[in-house]
């Protein structure tokens, strides 16, 4: 069980198989968020179709809503949501540290206020392991504390709590069938990266997550951390970078040795009518799209792509049809996924760094919205 | 094309097939409401799914947004949606009179204003022939006036007007592959309905609807006014009553005679979380389901209840995720069809009358919430 099987690599960048109570991973891969144990609009059929592998799910939502002892009682999160291949839970760190009201960290834990109706609750290492057995994803991960990224003083601190806390996590531990992950922390300075990299590598967990990244820092930054991190971490065990990214993003990753991503990108840009697309990002909401007979994107293998024009996209979502989300989403995620598969072939034929700069360049356009027809 | 063949009768209860331009329609059959090309929250996949046959789709609406002509453009509603089966759009005269935001009627025609934008519109049967045209459905509607149910006076010159105007709708229309259906109204007086069921059948229309019930009138007034409009409607022609209902309303309307039904009922209840249940109608965001590991019905074959349970989707409601929404108006939906798929196959065995009190009975429960642990 967890094992990583490093197929290809191309410089830095690796094609491999983590095996998985669920199933095996084919990395690089990029996991479709369902952070309350349904990715938003999209049943599990339909991501089967677009041939999503892992699936990631919010332990900080799913604590406060349904419960994660009720997700047990019922069988578990595979069970309870129907997606019956790999799964991911988060520690709840990050939540915490963003969404909660209120929240009050000492060297044991966190105390934090609902988002929902503000009642309190408390995290620990303890806690956040325990909740995510009762979960019982695939892999799961050590509780972490995310930092303000503009404040050095408390980046110093928060790593070493993490640190301490990744040591407590794997002491929580019980499930011998759920991969813990400890998070590499340490804001954007190369010191603390390199030494939070080398603390976590020395905890020998079956992978390894980075965190804190995609919070506001530049795209020089990101990278420059990558540049950092992964030539410190163990050759065979895989690299989750935590809630990144745009396609750039993927593709940057995958070239600093970046095996696992996940992102609300592709769905929470659906819910604002705005799909991936050749010539670039398009609100698709624009009425310059009205008569257009041509799917969001012709070389697109997806349901909506291969079913309906953006005449009809529009036209829902103009009308506030709720299947506009549903048809967009498919398509944000399988463009994703679609890359990602590519990204595969390319480093098993030994080609991936050559036409990295081209993959690139097709896909930034996305980063900004197509200016063809597009007003806002 | 439009042959209407009866394979099998119940005393005035009959299974049969009506041929349309996009296939064959096995009634008695109810028809999902597509209101604005879309079934709520549903892909045309998911409605295969449910063994659907005929859509519905509102004129009034799709007139409105994206426009008639834009809809001909795309290549029609069948393509536009992209459902490849019979569908059948009503004359826009219910939506205009229930809907808009001030009407004024004359003899021409009705000049309203949109409920969307307060924008003024006309329609008259000439401009509603010409938008079904454009639209495209294989089964169209005369333009009739809806009148106040309790205003006898103004009942009598409405069906007299809609009887009018019928001649005018036949007169208007040009395509040859769309079945024009008359509709017969005049209240629950069964004076006018039986003047207005024998002008209607005079017009020699490939089938007849049924307008102006499930408008406040009582079940016994429906029942009434059916029995005085069927037996006098050829034997030969598809029966469509319009916007009914529940499914005491199907059996009770197919034992009178009638072929085609179609309502938002199963997808406006999912919409408000309330699901058909053998035990009657659950309102599934109640509590009591938060840990019940059964699907909605134990004897449904749709998608929701082959795979998740109360408890997932009490979750999602809870979580205002809308899968919720998906799931139940698949299993609605399904419920009734099955229902018809039942009522014929019980009326192809000739069984159908003597078992409809047991059928009735079943269902009963479903006119009002469940008892059991549903709170209000």
């Amino acid at each position: 069980m967890f094992e990583f099987r490093i197929n290809a690599v191309n410089n830095r960048a690796r094609t491999g198989v983590f095996s998985t109570p669920h199933g095996n991973l084919v990395t690089p891969v990029f996991a479709p968020v369902g952070t309350q144990a349904t990715v938003k609009t999209l049943t599990p059929e339909h991501l089967k179709s677009i041939n999503a592998s892992l699936v990631l799910s919010n332990t900080y939502h799913l604590y406060l809503r349904p419960g994660d002892e009720l997700v047990r009682d019922m069988g578990g999160l595979h069970k309870f949501m129907q997606w019956h291949n790999p799964m991911l839970t988060d520690s709840g760190g990050f939540q915490v540290f963003s969404l909660s009201q209120t929240r009050k960290v000492d060297e044991d834990g966190v105390t934090f206020k609902s988002h929902i109706d503000g009642s309190t609750h408390r995290f620990t290492p303890e806690k956040s392991i325990a909740i995510q057995e009762n979960l019982g994803a695939d892999i799961i991960m050590a509780f972490d504390e995310c930092s303000d990224p503009n404040d050095h003083a408390y980046i110093k601190k928060a790593m070493e709590r993490t640190h301490r806390w990744a040591e407590r996590s794997l002491k929580a531990k019980t499930r011998q069938d759920q991969a813990l992950f400890g998070i590499v922390q340490g804001g954007v300075d190369p010191t603390l990266r390199a030494e939070s990299a080398k603390f976590i590598a020395s905890l020998d967990t079956p992978g390894i997550a980075i965190g804190g990244l995609s919070v506001g820092e530049t795209k020089q930054e990101m990278h420059d951390t990558l540049d950092v991190v992964t030539p410190l971490l163990p050759e065979n065990k895989p690299r989750y970078l935590m809630g990144v990214g745009t396609p750039e993003d993927l593709i940057n990753g995958v070239l600093r040795g970046v095996d696992i991503f996940d992102c609300v990108l592709p769905t929470r840009l659906a819910r604002h009518h705005s799909a991936f697309a050749p010539e670039g990002r398009l609100n698709l909401m624009n009425a310059s799209f009205a008569r257009d007979e041509r799917p969001i994107d012709e070389t697109c293998d997806c349901y909506a792509c291969q079913t309906f024009t953006r005449a009809y996209i529009r036209h829902l979502i103009a009308a506030k049809e709720l299947l506009a989300s549903t048809l967009i989403s498919i398509h944000n995620l399988r463009a994703l996924i679609r890359l990602m598969e590519r990204i595969r072939i390319l480093i098993a034929n030994g080609t991936f760094e050559e036409q990295s700069s081209e993959l690139l360049q097709q896909w930034s356009n996305n980063a900004k919205r197509a200016n063809s027809g597009v007003g806002n």
